[in-house]
């Protein structure tokens, strides 16, 4: 793992395409157009007329738009439907080696679907930018972005890709797949988790909250505005989710055994008390 | 329950002895001086040199306390303390009728050892300032200050009381001692024990936090600053935490089988396309 404060000036211009023009797909779109870079998208969904007013070019059939000739192919698809998007592509349609970048929030399976599927002359770099359309609204200065260099022939291409992110602040952290999902299985699902729970319980603001369940009930909501798709990828494609999911389990049992423990601590000394 | 906003001007001198001289008697004890009440404290542990800064009457033996004729006895015990404090002061060395006030984070449980082991004619104010030395340090305004008039008959007093923190500018709210324990097992037993939890897992900041997980992490941390003993007695005495230590294992459960489903299916759906 290192910070990386790049010194490359690789201001190049890139035609991207983006596949998945969803919420997350749109909010980083939004950065590039500013950005000056020509974006493609193509989506199961029909944002025609939202294409029209970003001015992106929109391609209704994975064929034209692979021929459309991008320099990189960003994958904005959710956890869950990437293996079947990418899979179904036709890259024979592609007109030379072409960058894949995914951004999903768990990084080895992306890897490996990409390592398995994609043509041998394709680079891929597997991305997790921590940020969203909520915390990034106000530009990205100092949110972070994880990459892994997963495979990259042409550093030309990838550099400038990277640009995107170093020029608007970003703290670029590279790190392998496998060290982001470990740390994410602790860190990003557990906290999903937790909201979850915190939802199946439906808590809610009472009149005598503490701040630190204000906290909890925050968290329980911004839990819920995101998809239950995306909290099952985070558990389904981390192989290091279930054993925090156990932890987790493990963690409540020995609470309440200790609880139960001073409970029964108190009884006695009542009794010999009394 | 009804916020009050007391009318009563009631800003009589009282003279208050405090029971149980720990950080929270301290902290309360400093804001009553500034009001200019006479203070009087007893406690298991020596705080003579700092009850000397602080113009306290300190007395070392239960008897002289009772017997310096307070008009409020401000009992500041551990929770799971008080029962043996109480039952263990010498009650016919008080020379009046005097009002005993609790200041604990469960309310059922005071109410009932103070209505069983009390004189008839002393008055209960069973309360629960909702801060402490954290959150209070920057004054009391708008910070939430829970009671139930438990048995009162001189008026009086009560208001005179009720009034320090009421010109501190609490929020002032009456509420029964058992709607009380109802809410706070859902908000504080089970803030802290989510905290615990995290505890016990462990949980530190990660290079890649999200803002979530960062407040998960100062949860954690400002769980354990309390005592086990606060975590126990919030657990022990308080009738309405058993079943909310058990909604959260079902609701743990039940986000778990969300989960597992969702992975069978996700498994079908991949077999069958293959």
């Amino acid at each position: 793992m290192s910070v990386s404060s790049s010194s490359t000036n690789s201001s190049r211009t890139l035609k991207i395409g983006i596949v998945g023009f969803g919420p997350f797909g749109q909010f980083l779109a939004k950065t590039l157009i500013k950005q000056g870079h020509p974006i493609r998208a193509t989506s199961r969904t029909d944002y025609s007329q939202l294409c029209v007013h970003l001015g992106i070019t929109l391609f209704r059939d994975m064929d034209s738009f692979l021929e459309s000739d991008n320099d990189v192919i960003l994958l904005c698809t959710s956890i869950l439907s990437l293996s079947e998007v990418v899979r179904a592509m036709p890259f024979h349609c592609l007109k030379r080696p072409t960058l894949f970048v995914d951004v999903l929030s768990v990084k080895e399976h992306p890897r490996d679907v990409l390592l398995q599927v994609l043509p041998e002359e394709s680079d891929v770099l597997c991305t997790h930018p921590m940020f969203g359309p909520e915390s990034g609204k106000d530009g990205w200065k100092d949110l972070t972005f994880v990459y892994d260099r997963v495979r990259i022939r042409d550093e030309a291409t990838c550099s400038s890709f990277l640009h995107i992110f170093e020029s608007e602040g970003c703290k670029m952290l590279q790190m392998s797949c496998e060290e982001h999902d470990k740390l994410a299985a602790r860190s990003q699902f557990l906290t999903h988790t937790v909201g979850r729970i915190l939802s199946e319980m439906e808590i809610n603001s009472t009149s005598i909250d503490t701040k630190n369940f204000q906290k909890l009930v925050q968290l329980k909501e911004s839990t819920v505005r995101d998809s239950f798709d995306l909290f099952s990828g985070l558990f389904i494609h981390n192989k290091f989710a279930k054993q925090e999911l156990k932890n987790l389990e493990l963690a409540l049992d020995k609470v309440k055994q200790k609880l139960l423990e001073r409970m029964n601590e108190e009884l006695d000394l009542s009794v010999s008390n009394h």
